[in-house]
């Protein structure tokens, strides 16, 4: 998917949400463990119910993984269901030097048909490239993340000035354009998204953490839109457990509809 | 599996050698790609080739992942047929937060039943500890990698002192023990291994790089050996692809006997 595309959807749906499939037996309503396939089951009713609220749908690679060939063919069959007008994210978090990305990558891009996969940095230009020479793929980089550890690495001090994020924002430029390359940013930093927004004015950032982890989807809002909207805003558990009633689905989608509605006002303010 | 177990093996076998799994259908002999599971009868005669000069066996997942559900299965008949002996990586370099670690652990650790995995560090404390929480498993934390792009960010001075690869084997030892946690450490650079040594003396460290990477068995032997050895030293393609014939696998136990008779050597003379 270009950016334009991903743009054109923002503007027709007046959204720019993200749902993450965060997909947990533990956690998915009861009545859905007799199915055949209920990981598969629950995404395929959260994703008809939010459809008409959501742009893009984050499958977290982990869960899936978790019940090995079984859970691989649960992913298999969500990404074939996601209707192609939605952007998807494979929420793998991989990185490894040349020819090993260059596996994950058509893991991703090919046996399964994401639009992008999110990459950490730490392993630098090689284990990023591989991925950016798909075409109308992306990779979203790691760069601020919104969990507690995040500052035991990310936001260390460098000689050079600046914090290491900032480092990973700029750095990464050299790697490839806006039109292949997005960054993690979480929400629960919204203060520092004004100064991020110096070093990437044009690229796509994706949120998590607005809802459950704490963020504040105005203030992301205000200081992370730009004019393409630039934001993709992911909320999870908010919408997907909102409810463990046979009803799940209808709640989800009701979860979903009020983000795309706070949205929707955002991008008449801000845009 | 306990360091005292993997040293007693290192010992029994005069060896520190890994193996690493990175099974690609595109580099296995021919004949192979007629049998019903390429990947995993490749790698069955590689480990029935190589298990008395190696202590370790490292499938590199992606290669796996690659091919969706039947890589999965090749993955996980491998990890069953390594025998109990030897010491397995899952090397998947994988790091989120919290929830979704412990999903990976679960699929690495409890689904398969590998002994350790590799992890980056770039989110910090809360996405490591989650693997830690196993008994008997281990981490296996990104410091150093010998790639190029490896000094795009590790290499980085910190304002404080100190480069970041250094910063995360010192914070992360406030994280786990040395009988829990070991370090990926590229031995192109094998100077820095005297410097590696003074800030995680009692640590194993694993070095891939040795071979096709081009670092010297000799010099990470000397700077990188401590008193129960703590090294595991990696050899992928120049093990196992060193032949594409049908005698594939006899000479891949032939390499792999070069380096453990080298190895028997620097044990004699370091350890």
């Amino acid at each position: 998917m270009t950016k334009q595309e991903l743009f054109n959807q923002i503007t027709q749906k007046s959204s720019y949400l993200c749902v993450g499939l965060d997909t947990d037996l533990n956690r998915i309503p009861k009545h859905l463990l007799k199915a055949e396939d209920p990981l598969f089951e629950f995404n395929k009713q959260i994703i008809d119910a939010t459809i008409d609220y959501a742009v893009a749908y984050k499958p977290n690679i982990a869960f899936y993984e978790a019940h090995g060939v079984k859970g691989w063919e649960s992913l298999q069959k969500t990404i074939e269901y996601i209707p192609k007008e939605a952007f998807t994210i494979a929420d793998a978090k991989r990185g490894d030097i040349g020819n090993t990305s260059n596996m994950y990558a058509r893991a991703f891009f090919d046996a399964m048909n994401f639009d992008s996969i999110t990459v950490a940095p730490y392993m630098g230009e090689d284990s990023v490239k591989p991925f950016l020479e798909f075409d109308n793929k992306w990779v979203i980089l790691l760069a601020l993340t919104s969990n507690a550890g995040g500052k035991d690495f990310q936001n260390l001090s460098l000689e050079k000035g600046g914090e290491l994020y900032e480092e990973v924002l700029s750095k990464s430029q050299e790697w490839g354009s806006d039109e292949e390359l997005m960054y993690v940013v979480g929400a629960t930093r919204a203060e520092a998204l004004q100064n991020i927004r110096k070093i990437v004015p044009d690229h796509f950032l994706l949120v998590p953490g607005v809802g459950a982890q704490g963020g504040s989807l105005e203030e992301v809002s205000k200081y992370g839109m730009n004019k393409h909207c630039g934001l993709l805003v992911n909320s999870s558990r908010g919408i997907i457990y909102a409810d463990d009633s046979v009803d799940f689905a209808k709640t989800a989608g009701v979860k979903a509809q009020e983000l795309q509605t706070e949205m929707e006002g955002f991008l008449a303010k801000f845009l």
